[in-house]
């Protein structure tokens, strides 16, 4: 593949915080690249909202880096690119979660590779390992942090006690949280991760669509006072796994065991597990944004071009959604004080047959609480349970709930 | 390079705990190579040490997977399958340890790829992250727990406090450590490993004979104990890192603070670090050892060989070994109990260059003992503190000392 001292033209699509860095990084280690590679790389033209026309770029381009983010137009630059015979570098996960099977055909039927893994925890390279390390390994389960400014906000709110509004104006303040943070902290981007995680894990279709989740909105200091009492750290965990003939595919927050391998990831870092029967289990961690960083992931992913062929991603399989599966949580309620209603509850959790694993009562009067953990249960039973329980008159309030990983895990 | 449906002929050398792992999980996973591929993997050959004739096998071998360990004949086995124009998968270490700079030239020479992920930390992607991912990357330092005997043995030691010897025996009991261990305890099995790791990082030739290693037999249940009280894990640490111009490679012992990533590896697991400006640190942890879990590591290379090209490791620098650099270290000495023995203490670390970070005075009579952490500086410095020390009538027993990486890290 190498050819001498010709060098390689990147056409880079957008130029914000990644793309600037990327064609800083790309100028810093060109002479790494040409070492490893036996071409030099050289940026062959810039495409902007503002600047820059798609055709004429990719007309003088080895390789397109598409960076601008957003589906569209990315969309169809990046399939034309591919058309055209030019392999493709991106790090937009939207584009992956919601247009896969189109993108990943068009680049078999071009035959050019299609390479993302800034899409997913920035320069961890979690998706070369499923891809190659463990591409023919039967994975069971893909799950982690893949959010940093999640995980930002809940180590701060841990920490430092304080609730999740004061915490999110701090993370905008520091830049670990946007000024419209709704798409981090519903959990909608890290869905689109697990989306692609999912896919590549499992070798089956999945779209961001398919994947339900839950953000970090909801959640109180009371819960993770609790938590901490229990010696529990909240995470906001995407999960992707075979269950029962299928696979299930979620984000959710989550109170994680300590000595869970991802309990100790604090602040904007990410990390993910995989586990396969041959593998037991890998556990990788690191930044889980930032723009060298990102840049930096894909930079591995140009040089890999340039090292030789590598096979698009392509399903194997077409796996069913499992949609209710079993789960442990913890759960929150705010009770009347009076005698008999810890057995109300309890009767109203035996008839759902969610069991009660630990429940411990606190305050009085005005200020009662239960504070419970049950045993893993199909999640409709505790939906149910949760539904009768909320029409308590017991109740203060509606129950809360958060899901929890057992230290047996 | 797929060629349809003509199977590919591995030809198996070796058939020990991973040897025979592979050959099940390599019958187990065909299906899934063959869909992956586009070829069907299956065993032309196996050679024992009684059985086999490695001319023969390799005739009929389109692959060849050595795991018979050792240097000799693995080294010219290795080299004939390559000049014969057959990529090897090896899952030895001290093969590439040793003769790293002759495998890679021979493999360059005819134009064939030579894989060893298993080399190092088993199933954990720890090669082909710094090859592939990080390949350009101006990488600092690697570093971390790469043996996962003598890890057991000190989670062990520090969670029952119970001796070397005891925990020895229970690790052999269970099989994590070998009848003759000492290749594992002494720090020469992770030597190797960061002889190739300090290798692929640095793009310089390091072979085994420039890592200075030190190994755990020295280690006391004291040491531990005290520890524990200021927070501190102990590891095996293997280094490898630019420091002045060079690099320095080496295991030690080393104390953590809590906090550090590589602080809650516990038991039989490895867990890698790597530091570089554009990335800032990824961490990758699992199983070190396991017959499934390294054959799934040699698994993993057989289908990147199907998969494509891949350059072969290629020198691009001739850094110097630095020698004496500076750290910091944990020292604890039994000492006289009459007046003065702190000042005089003081006196010759002060002579040395040496500054205590933090002292504590333990014991009376006998018993009396100081436990101290000292500030980063020259080991030599320190070296020549240790020497005068010893040289005290105020010390008991020699001075023991053990590295310590500061919180601040």
């Amino acid at each position: 593949m190498p050819e001498g001292s010709k060098p390689i033209r990147i056409g880079l699509l957008g130029r914000g915080t990644v793309g600037a860095a990327f064609a800083g990084l790309l100028a810093e280690r060109a002479d790494a690249v040409e070492a490893a590679t036996g071409r030099r790389p050289e940026i062959s033209g810039v495409l902007t909202r503002s600047e820059g026309d798609f055709g004429a770029i990719l007309g003088r381009s080895d390789i397109v880096v598409e960076l601008m983010g957003g589906t569209d137009p990315a969309r169809e630059f990046v399939l034309d690119a591919m058309r055209a015979g030019k392999p493709v570098v991106t790090a937009n996960k939207q584009l992956l979660a919601q247009h896969g099977d189109e993108l990943f055909g068009v680049a078999r039927e071009a035959g050019v590779q299609l390479r993302f893994e800034a899409a997913v925890a920035a320069v961890i390279p979690i998706v070369r390992t499923i891809q190659e390390s463990f591409g023919v390994t039967e994975i069971s389960k893909v799950f982690g942090i893949v959010n940093g400014t999640t995980n930002f906000i809940l180590s701060e709110m841990a920490e430092t006690g304080a609730g999740y509004d004061e915490v999110l104006g701090r993370a905008q303040e520091l830049g670990y949280a946007e000024a419209d943070p709704s798409d981090d902290v519903s959990g909608a981007d890290a869905a689109a991760k697990m989306a692609i995680l999912a896919r590549l894990a499992f070798h089956t279709p999945v779209t961001l669509s398919e994947v339900p989740y839950e953000g970090i909105e909801a959640i109180q200091p009371d819960d993770l006072a609790y938590a901490k009492e229990l010696g529990l750290s909240l995470k906001l965990l995407g999960v992707a796994e075979r269950r029962d003939g299928g696979i299930s595919v979620r984000v959710f927050p989550c109170f994680l065991y300590p000595g869970h391998p991802l309990a100790p990831i604090e602040g904007p870092f990410n990390a993910v597990m995989v586990e396969a029967p041959a593998i037991t289990e890998v556990t990788m961690s690191g930044p889980g944004a930032g723009g060298l960083q990102t840049a930096s992931a894909v930079l591995g992913d140009v040089v890999s071009i340039l090292a030789g062929d590598a096979p698009v991603h392509e399903t194997r399989a077409d796996l069913p959604i499992v949609a209710d599966v079993t789960s442990s949580f913890y759960l929150y309620l705010e009770v009347a004080d009076r005698p008999g209603v810890l057995a109300t509850v309890a009767t109203v959790l035996g008839d759902n047959e969610v069991s009660v694993k630990s429940v411990v009562q606190r305050g009085a009067g005005a200020d009662a609480r239960l504070v419970m953990v049950v045993h893993e249960c199909l999640e409709s039973r505790f939906a149910a349970a949760l539904e009768a329980l909320a029409a308590l008159d017991d109740l203060r309030s509606p129950p809360r709930s958060i899901h929890v990983i057992e230290k047996e895990f």
